[in-house]
């Protein structure tokens, strides 16, 4: 091994907290997940951190510096969790200036998409790409955005909300009023209601449970017309929100991961087609849509990046 | 006056070249403008551009740079003109050196959009910001971004085309083969268009001439309700796309100049409560909504802001 540092890479789900040690994008060690809910409160539940994070450096002395990723809004430059989407009592915790003052290292928090963004531009398919934006297809969809070889976190840190941009002006309300938001299209959920009124239009009854993206994907490659129908349904969808994002943007790559892209080709094909087809020259000539490299590690990878890179305690390449 | 350099300005349009010399956002001398059509391809108008340039100099030694703003697409970096929407034989034009190399002076050649936004960051609606967009309706729908404090030009430098951004993935049909482009629903014919139908829908019989943004402003002011309707409706299209880049870029500001904007109330009021219900508190609590400072001068003030500070004779302040 190098003297390139190592990180810790803290991945803060509403269901699990994970803990990576991170050799640059490999997890060297794990430690045992957190379950999220056992815990009343963030008080507690930082001081459960603190003592994986302490176990983690006594097995690792070489470890420089701490990222996490939190599930919602953050405002990044001071670390403080304004709010979790599925985590209650988190309003307003300083968490970065916590785990700071106990573990004197520079931490980071961030929010938990913009981790997977950084993990793919740092680490993964966009690597030494100026311009790009990253979609993580799951029950919600996020995103984040990256331009002139910097993140772009707005001015108060919320850029990067893909799934709550709108493919249609007068489409269905979402969470925030948005009409047409395209979560409320393409998330898992979504995906599977709409699945089974097209199986039922097809008068084919399906239950939801047979509408997940990996039973249409599985139907889909079988020849079954109704599934190939919905997945190039999605790819439309989804193009809509990414050309919009190229059009605005001129993002050299469009890296798109999370649960929905294991479908692969199914869905790749059908959406480069629908997305190349209603862009000009200079917009599509170069650009690349790509898979994302990482998984469900890619939260893990990317706070621990930032914390490296952005703490300063490592320069970027 | 202090010791600001002056530039020239030069907004390129499909029917004249306009110059000015600007000291700061002021036009202290402009020149006859040319009328682009008489001339008989790039050659002929470079020449006749020189010259005036020559003349202006001759008026003004204190010039020492020079911008322009073309109608189309500009490899920034080499200012070179890829095509021109409106003006034929504009193809792969290294404009930029050309006028360098006769004038000896730094120029910068940019996308009239992006000249106009630049306009509004550095002198006019935006001053001081660090991220915002800023859009110019009329016949098209033109824009662009600055984020972390720059400009967001892109892998190709076409970033900014907010009149391309869809508003209905399955809307109508646009010149790029993009499905739902704000501009087809906003720009001044498909307004004039689509009022005519509301008008007809309501039994009262228009002429396309009737119909034009400043029409429809005065009947809006009398009370017509078919009017206001109409500019509702514009609003609630308008917001569509800008909502799609506030979430996607969290801005502090968005701009909106050009003809149509010179509604004032009647346009900005229903745009701003459509797009405030549709963001979350961190993306409209500090979001302006701002008219544009500049008019017609807005390409030869943010070309000349740009020569300036872009090609480094100027700091940026």
């Amino acid at each position: 091994m190098s003297e390139t540092p190592l990180a810790i890479g803290v991945d803060f789900g509403g269901t699990s907290v994970k803990f990576g040690v991170l050799y640059r994008s490999n997890i060297i060690d794990q430690a045992p997940a957190i379950s999220t809910p056992d815990f009343d409160g963030p008080e507690a539940l930082i001081t459960a951190m603190l003592r994986v994070i302490a176990d983690l450096r006594d097995r690792h002395p070489r470890i420089e510096a701490i990222g996490v990723g939190v599930p919602g809004f953050v405002q990044f430059e001071k670390g403080i969790v304004h709010n979790l989407t599925n985590v209650p009592g988190w309003t307003a915790i300083p968490l970065k200036k916590m785990l700071a003052a106990e573990t004197h290292l520079p931490v980071v928090v961030e929010n938990d998409a913009n981790c997977m963004v950084y993990a793919e531009w740092k680490r993964g398919a966009g690597r030494g790409l100026n311009h790009l934006i990253a979609l993580t297809l799951g029950t919600g969809v996020g995103g984040g955005v990256v331009a002139n070889g910097k993140m772009i976190r707005g001015g108060q840190f919320g850029a990067g909300e893909i799934g709550q941009m709108s493919i249609d002006w007068r489409g269905r309300r979402g969470a925030y009023g948005n009409m047409g938001a395209l979560e409320d299209y393409v998330g898992n959920n979504e995906i599977a209601a709409d699945s089974r009124q097209a199986y039922a239009d097809a008068g084919i009854e399906r239950h939801l449970g047979e509408c997940t993206p990996a039973a249409l994907a599985k139907a889909a490659l079988l020849g079954d017309e109704v599934a190939l129908k919905i997945w190039d349904d999605i790819a439309a969808k989804l193009a809509c929100a990414i050309m919009n994002c190229c059009w605005l943007l001129n993002p050299q790559a469009v890296i798109i991961g999370g649960g929905v892209a294991k479908a692969g080709d199914l869905l790749f094909n059908p959406l480069t087609a629908h997305l190349y087809a209603q862009l000009s020259a200079p917009f599509k000539e170069r650009l690349m849509v790509l898979p994302a490299r990482f998984g469900n590690e890619a939260g893990m990878v990317g706070a621990a990046a930032l914390a490296l890179e952005e703490s300063g305690v490592v320069l970027q390449p």
